[in-house]
């Protein structure tokens, strides 16, 4: 038989190990709130001041001194004369013995007062507050500085800006912070048979470059920012200018097409030459997608995906992700959620490899069913008609209808 | 004591079927395929053509006709003439009996041949290819039409356009679709105390508009667009003409802050005579986040968020993000992914109520810990160290350490 040079396939896990040693985040820069968000900050956040700044009411009632409380019930209410109403953004007059003052939700607290009773638990006669429950010292209020401590460290270095920090950083006052910079990935698009999808009539033996529209959208939900470089033939020099030139103006480089071993594939050649030896990866252990490839040119990743859609686009889910990830600051470990589903088939799977399998889900009668979409990885239609994919072990020989298995949502 | 208006509460469930019957989604625009990810179709998509529009080899190979490879083995190879190389891009030359054409990945099928066999199982000597494996008719080709065929409906009304429809419709050469136009969210925030942002020093009583900056990215992060209508006092007139003008310009207002039953709460009866008559939620069975309201005014949802910055970011993921869905287009149920945990505590829960707890993660030996992050509402800190929320069924009166839960994260 004929000789044909064999892969040196990586696993998986080794594959996303690389990924993870090999590329380093890219630069901080420092942009404004509005914009902070999905971001992963590249400096430590310290607290410039207390929030609150001022002892807070989180209830409608009375500011009393709680000791003035003590033994109060429905039938033998403590009585304390009301003294005034504290407004929002001003500051709250002081109490002294024997007496409260209003304080809405949010309201500050008065000197004196150290603690708040519930309107709920009191009524009002002729400036008289009855209060019918007592309270502790502390009860219904936010002490200064008890949601952040000023000088404490708020936000670590790496750390996602989600909601949460973002509203964080806005009760401190700061808005602009330094975050590391989005990526910019390049597109590339190669087969002499590949016409840009605005092509009306094919030629015979030509199809349209579905893979570029669709990978260019799932770099924007991974949060870079993508610059398209085109259809590229598979002649060896415009497949090394291409890359070369599009390099310069990206962090990242992802070619959908011709990684296979085939009689015309120049690309593990391009990416050997523009790395200036070996390639990190010339394969990996997974169905669809082994014939997957990544080079390291300078500080930047090359990506090379298999040409079929479902092996391409699933493949970029996975480790074209990881990459942009990396690059954008992320954790080594981000939770990655997933449905719980009942299978209602088997599923074959030859061991030694990790197994995606395209599944569409179902609800019935409570429970979640997922059922695989079978199909060769040339059809596009088949991960239409999915909801996500399964991912089975390498150690696994296939899964049974009736098992319990998480699915990885498409986005 | 004291009468105080009891609000209306709604259960969670019935909140969220109330926004469903309530609103429909936006109308339709015409958009181009490079910005379509991520939206809802508002037609259906009936394939103008075959894809592919040829049969094709799935594999690099000769194609040949697979009745001449019967039989043939390692020992006892078929013999084929070679007649030439079909070029990517190019059409074909028929074959004819005794023939062959080596056919790469992609390639088009000639004429005359119903399989490919892999170059891996071929030699070629002297213009003679030895073929060391028979094929089945079709075997390593995908025929015209296999993928899509032609008047076929691909896409239906109300589908979401993730990755592989984006990708379906390029390779259909489809560049523009009709979608559901994006919501635009109009945000306010009210409160006598509160300040933007970028307010340096804080006077006494006051606090900054952590919920504002918050609530614009996650509005963002749900696919809608955000028109942030500033801080409004807590002054009946203020309130009904900073709304109503706000929701002259956009779909839905937000509003964040003053819906707990309160002296100064504007809010409810500026809603009402918004909405002209019931609010269609002043209250759900939900902790944190219980004053929470909802109106419809002309086909408008304003949600009225809890001030509590943990109850207005928990209760805008779960019911805001419901009212930008419904809006966008979505369907009624998505998926909803999680991440599975066991709990490393007792949590107690009230009946009668949801309570969504905030959780923090950790893997330890392989397994993922769920520990709750316990803490008043009015703490954002809380938020920020959570990696998302468990929800506590309104049944159930509590969870048990060692217990498994489903984690959703926040983003």
């Amino acid at each position: 038989m004929r000789t044909v040079r064999l892969l040196r396939v990586t696993k998986v896990d080794n594959a996303l190990e690389i990924i993870w040693r090999s590329f380093r985040p890219l630069a901080a820069e420092e942009v404004g709130l509005d914009i902070a968000g999905g971001r992963y900050l590249a400096e430590e956040i310290v607290a410039p001041e207390d929030v609150p700044a001022f002892d807070r009411s989180t209830v409608d009632g009375y500011a009393v001194r709680a000791a003035e409380t003590f033994g109060a019930q429905e039938s033998l209410p403590a009585l304390l004369e009301k003294v005034g109403k504290v407004r929002m953004g001003e500051e709250a007059i002081p109490i002294k013995t024997g007496q409260c003052c209003y304080v809405p939700t949010g309201g500050m607290l008065p000197d004196g007062a150290d603690a708040v009773v519930m309107i709920e638990q009191t009524t009002e006669v002729d400036g008289l507050a009855h209060i019918y429950k007592q309270v502790a010292p502390g009860e219904n209020i936010i002490k200064r500085g008890e949601d952040i401590r000023r000088q404490q460290t708020v936000l670590r270095k790496g750390q996602k800006l989600r909601g949460p920090e973002i509203g964080l950083l806005g009760a401190l006052g700061i808005t602009g912070v330094k975050v590391v910079r989005r990526p910019v990935v390049g597109l590339l698009s190669t087969g002499d048979e590949v016409a840009p999808v605005d092509t009306p009539v094919l030629a015979p033996g030509w199809i349209r470059d579905a893979n570029g529209v669709a990978l260019a959208y799932l770099v924007t939900q991974t949060g870079a920012r993508v610059v398209r470089g085109g259809i590229i033939p598979d002649r060896y020099k415009d497949l090394y200018v291409g890359v070369q030139s599009l390099l310069e103006k990206v962090d990242m480089v992802v070619l959908s097409g011709g990684s296979s071993v085939g009689e015309r594939d120049f690309i593990p050649r391009v990416l050997k030459e523009l790395s200036g030896g070996d390639l990190l990866i010339e394969g990996i252990a997974i169905q669809p997608g082994k014939p997957t490839i990544l080079a390291k040119c300078g500080e930047k990743p090359i990506l090379g995906l298999p040409g079929h859609p479902v092996s391409a686009l699933t493949i970029f889910a996975l480790f074209g992700c990881a990459l942009i990830k990396r690059l954008s600051g992320a954790g080594d470990r981000e939770w990655q959620p997933t449905v719980r589903a009942q299978l209602t088939k088997n599923i074959p799977s030859r061991p030694g490899r990790v197994d995606l399998v395209r599944t569409a889900l179902q609800g019935r009668e409570g429970k979640v069913l997922a059922t695989p979409v079978f199909g060769r990885s040339g059809l596009l239609h088949t991960l239409a008609e999915a909801d996500g994919v399964i991912c089975i072990e390498a150690e696994r020989d296939g899964l049974s209808a009736g098992e319990e298995v998480e699915v990885y949502l498409w986005v």
